[in-house]
């Protein structure tokens, strides 16, 4: 335990409400732990983090969250190993993507250890809570926000910054159709994509619905001005197997640089299967589409690990991926989780232990 | 008096906060009034608005608003005249951009006579915060946002829409000096700029810091694509004058379609001054500043009217703009402010009684 984790005050819950959850059937994100932690930024300065029961936050009608979607947030889980040990992946990543979005959005960035071991504290407090069980695990969303006041158009002088925990079922179900978006865009050249800025994900809600309507799953976000480019598959990175060479598009100010992502490119360079970094074309997933050269699409993120692409929609006409017997989607799940859960050595130094 | 506003419950407040406030000496939205407007969705539909005492909102730390910043806003003012009677500008007009703002960001459409009958009842209460003095107004802060729970990236089951009123001197003190962005943007084609969702402001504070810490004010926002477009002024929309016309850029997905802008065309129309509404290229009024044909720039929106603009900075030059006797920009604020405070005939028909 280091300084900041002694100071670390815990208010414990009364009673708990775990007897209350049914562990083999969680959705995603919708129960949550006992506790919570909450760290407050006021007078220039972030407090000390507290751990308290978890319980409504109470704000100010002119709180500026409410007003100009001065938010951000993460996406992390926890794993339980056969042993009962916890384990985070990659968390230091988490954290300083945290930062990103946070200066972006003029945000204060929250120090490291405040983030890690603040949620280091939490995840002990509620091990019982992590599930074992296959597919499920503890999804952690770390958030902050604007709670300072007033309707000026301008950043806020308190802020919030929160960890709730919440066991969680898969992501997805299934394989997913999605549809290649030709009017809608996510984000702007210079603006807040990269960021996990709050009002990115409202924002996809209203092209994702109209997708909906048509029949797909999800949409395949490209850039906005010749949508031309493939650039990220809902909240999730995306990559297309032509032949046998694993494609993903590079990150920039438009791209989530996600984590899954990123270990996925270094996994597949271990195991020997080609990969470019490199701008998709929609022509060239169609084109390899019609000659059968595309092997595989597949989204990439935290929540899913990968979800597996089944079909994808473009100009009216929907266009079937072949059902591989050894994908590289499948490949580089079982890695990961492999990894997450301390079931495989940790060659690339991602696993920390809680 | 109508079926709906028969319907809204009033729970008055025990004491009231008037009499602590220095209505000579008020910034722009810091202080608030006594009561508030509060309308819940829930189970499909818009409960019956209520009027209460102004007090501080709970929420779950789930909700949906805290992380995937699904909110919107509007910003009007209350006009208080000589007789004493209370005036809203074009509030109509307020109301149905609101509800293409939800249709963006996936949020229930609010029913006109919520909207309309609600704020009058809540104004009609709250007659005598209304501030009287020259430039002074009561600011109107309609917002609605998720409140529903769940960390799926999906759109909310539930809303609040709430009405806020805060009385409020100028938004602005003096000319402003503003930099032409070259970097950064706020909308992105397809995007969500045309609608007011709380994270297109975010997003702009970190450019406009970095900006004022190159001693301007605000920002002017170019398209994200060339940033060879001129399209909005901060959270304005942007006028130019060159020689004797006043041109405006086109509404389009990126740009909000503002009520003082398109007041300010009828307004030039009416009054014989040549008006365009077509792009405007930063070239064009790089080089009618270069020649003197550049007459003025200005802002124009709610809260300030109209906004005129000093000098603007564009790649590491400053270009002054002169000192006009007769500003365009002054006679468009003097039209719209006597229509405002019912000190000149309304031929337009936008003033609306409370
Ligand atoms: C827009 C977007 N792209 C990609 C990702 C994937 O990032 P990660 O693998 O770090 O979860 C996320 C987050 O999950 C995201 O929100
Ligand atoms: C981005 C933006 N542009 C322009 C305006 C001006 O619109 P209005 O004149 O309706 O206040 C606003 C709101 O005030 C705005 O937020």
């Amino acid at each position: 335990m280091n300084d900041t984790a002694q100071k670390i005050t815990v208010e414990k819950a009364q009673t708990s409400k775990i007897d209350q959850v049914d562990f083999d059937n969680l959705s995603f994100g919708s129960v949550f732990t006992d506790h919570m932690l909450v760290c407050d930024y006021k007078n220039g300065a972030w407090e000390t983090p507290k751990i308290i029961p978890y319980q409504p936050i109470t704000l100010e009608p002119s709180s500026k969250i409410f007003h100009y979607g001065q938010s951000i947030f993460e996406g992390m889980k926890a794993y339980k190993d056969a042993a009962g040990d916890t384990w985070l992946f990659r968390p230091f990543d988490n954290h300083k993507r945290f930062n990103i979005s946070a200066k972006r959005m003029s945000i204060p960035e929250i120090p490291e250890e405040y983030f890690i071991e603040g949620l280091k504290t939490l995840l002990r407090l509620e091990k019982d809570w992590i599930p074992q069980s296959e597919g499920s695990s503890l999804y952690i969303r770390p958030f902050m926000f604007a709670s300072g006041k007033g309707f000026h158009a301008s950043p806020a002088d308190e802020y919030k910054f929160m960890i709730c925990l919440a066991p969680s079922g898969a992501y997805f179900s299934g394989k997913v159709k999605v549809l290649i978006e030709q009017t809608y865009s996510r984000s702007a050249n210079g603006g807040v994509g990269y960021a996990k800025a709050g009002g990115n994900y409202a924002g996809q809600f209203y092209p994702t619905q109209l997708a909906v309507k048509k029949g797909y799953n999800q949409v395949i976000w490209t850039d906005d001005n010749t949508h031309e480019y493939i650039e990220e598959a809902g909240a999730m990175n995306i990559f297309v197997r032509i032949k046998d060479t694993l494609i993903t598009g590079p990150t920039s100010d438009r791209i989530l640089d996600g984590i899954t992502r990123k270990s996925i490119i270094e996994i597949a360079k271990d195991e020997g299967i080609p990969v470019e970094v490199r701008k998709i074309t929609v022509t060239e997933v169609v084109d390899a589409a019609k000659n059968g050269s595309l092997k595989e699409m597949f989204g990439a993120g935290t929540a899913a690990v990968v979800s597996p692409i089944a079909a994808f929609g473009y100009n009216d006409t929907d266009y079937d991926l072949p059902e591989l017997p050894n994908s590289y989607a499948r490949r580089m799940k079982e890695r990961i989780i492999d990894i997450q859960y301390n079931k495989a050595e940790d060659i690339f130094g991602w696993r920390h232990k809680v």
